[in-house]
């Protein structure tokens, strides 16, 4: 396999609702990072959304995208893992490079949510004969995992506060955020508004509009400083038994570990030589199992990680370091494109006031439904 | 780039209503064709489907499937392009083989389109705010490219006649085909419904329920006479302007020209030494411009194709050899796999009745939409 660059990123700033048609957002982005990264022409558009079937009418964005994009006559295709589409899209171009077929791929992720109510269209991620019928959405089952967490660890609502913090405190700094004006303290997580208990306002992450996209290239051999220094160093995608009741322990996210060990394989890194994680934040608790499953905690740890200040930029292993799903947003096609976006910013020094110090490897993660599909990337400078 | 092999295939009979839901008969093809090439494990699962979203509430449908096959954990992600998304999962599949990054891939693709009427997700294949606004469906386009061809070329609609004829007749020898029992007409055809003038009945492919799936390996070096002897040879995307009306002339089909010229440089081959071709007849029309854009007839002339017989099993470019989407059926997300299993049959000397006099070479195409996204893959023996 050919290694693979990112020769340039563009996104949109999140908001909670943006003027634009699905189309222009994704057209925007996909003209956005083509300027960026000073290219007239590509081989392919790859595309993550999730909603638009329902949202807009329109099953076949990827085409379309690319012809508002003024691409027509370019491949196009839409990749989708229903919640981690936008990873399931990155992870195509990456085929689609390392394999030769392709010398540049635009990734691009794109989410208007504010069209209608995406409630019932995100509860598809779900199983609609044995999941659905009785009442699961995306928020009750995260509400369940959070509960079940604090029945065996002994854990309250409260100490997952730091995950909602930290993402907060994060995105005051990203101009791409949805939540950059806001400042958030401790008391308003603890006593915001239950939505399924025990998941209050601040577990959750916002439903919001947005578009982003990165361009891929196969990287060039040998020393050429010059060329896009950050590569896509592992992709690994991995399923669970697709029922949450049918896992033998849901706490465990079988999918993240698998994904994240074969990543890791890949990429021949351990997590203690990963600099920073982007997890999948849509929910407080899938934050912290994903921080067990991939290895940085044990098993009822993973929110220790948060009240220790472990996941801040100072800390061990910074995640969300741009605002996360929580604070910067979840336009949830767009998402997993956002965070290669701020990967590539964090790796090559641009990350603004975020800044970490020094960043050579990041990790990325994106949770389909309630985990039974998970999506794992790995990135490095080289 | 590896070379790719099919090392099983496996079909599920079309049928106007299957009994079983989309997620059993998913599993189903996914099982049948690991049974079939003697698997007990795979690297991952690429699905086509395109309807499940809207007729089976489910966004999610990869994993699903997976699970049901008795599959958790392997890789599962869907990829799509609105009629095409069969064809759109086979070249994930086909990368990801190439690439190096996955040595067995199954391909499936299933659709239900039984549980509810289809019609309006199905115009989700067009524009939704600049095509079906104005009373756009996928009948309505193709009714108005006939019209077109008509006008343009002094064509009957009568001319036509042949492609249903032809596809009714290769189905009566397919077991796994939708009108196996049917015997067809020249004036049934001629006198048949007309649905939109001037396309009638006979014109239109059926709605109805199916799924089937082939498996990917990577190729053995050197000569392996027992290993599988089907390769892709040529995998290839390509984009129109997306709606009907901004094409300069719709009749081009430009999307089809332009993946299968791309397809055939991959496989260094031209028309001529193309042996049959599975087009996406899912209306005579489309059939008759796919023959013109890949090479076969001259603009104007590809209905000469069917009403000269040159289309029939004996004829010069055999298509719908196992009765097309007219007539063996067009469950949409899993017809390319359909032709696909046909190819290899038709490549292997496995076609039965139909069996082609020893082709070693096949194209097939699918068209996404009133032809915004055509992919084109060839295939051939070693």
């Amino acid at each position: 396999m050919r290694p693979v660059s990112i020769a340039g990123t563009f996104q949109l700033p999140v908001k909670k609702c943006h003027p634009q048609s699905v189309r222009a957002l994704g057209a925007e982005v996909v003209k956005g990072v083509m300027a960026a990264a000073g290219r007239e022409e590509v081989d392919a558009v790859y595309l993550g959304n999730m909603l638009s079937d329902e949202l807009q009418s329109q099953k076949h964005l990827a085409s379309l995208v690319a012809d508002e994009a003024g691409l027509a006559g370019v491949e196009a295709l839409q990749v989708r893992a229903a919640t981690a589409s936008g990873a399931a899209a990155l992870r195509m171009g990456y085929l689609a490079v390392a394999s030769g077929a392709a010398e540049s791929v635009i990734v691009a992720g794109v989410e208007k949510m504010s069209d209608q109510s995406p409630v019932l269209a995100l509860a598809k991620a779900l199983d609609a004969e044995q999941e659905v019928p009785d009442g699961a959405t995306m928020l009750s089952q995260n509400a369940r995992l959070m509960a079940l967490y604090g029945e065996r660890y002994g854990v309250a609502p409260e100490a997952f506060a730091g995950f909602a913090l930290n993402a907060h405190r994060n995105a005051r700094h990203n101009p791409h955020a949805l939540f950059q004006e806001k400042v958030v303290t401790r008391e308003m997580v603890l006593n915001s508004r239950l939505i399924v208990p025990p998941l209050r306002l601040y577990d959750c992450s916002p439903i919001c509009d947005g578009a982003a996209a990165v361009l891929l290239v196969p990287a060039a051999g040998g020393e050429h400083p010059s060329g896009p220094r950050v590569r896509i160093l592992a992709s690994a995608v991995a399923t669970d038994r697709f029922r949450m009741r049918d896992r033998s322990d849901p706490l465990q996210l079988a999918a993240a570990g698998r994904s994240a060990q074969k990543a890791m394989a890949q990429a021949g890194l351990t997590p203690a030589a990963i600099d920073f994680f982007e997890v999948h934040d849509a929910f407080s608790i899938m934050a912290c199992l994903q921080l067990e499953a991939a290895g940085f905690a044990r098993p009822g740890e993973g929110w220790r990680l948060a009240s220790e200040g472990a996941i801040r930029r100072e800390g061990a292993i910074p995640i969300a370091t741009m605002g996360g799903l929580k604070a910067r947003g979840h336009p949830i096609g767009a998402t997993a494109v956002y965070q290669a976006c701020e990967i590539v910013a964090q790796l090559t020094g641009t990350a603004g006031a975020n800044q970490l110090p020094g960043p050579t490897s990041a990790l990325q993660q994106s949770v389909g439904g309630g985990g039974a599909t998970i999506i794992t990337h790995i990135f490095g400078l080289w």
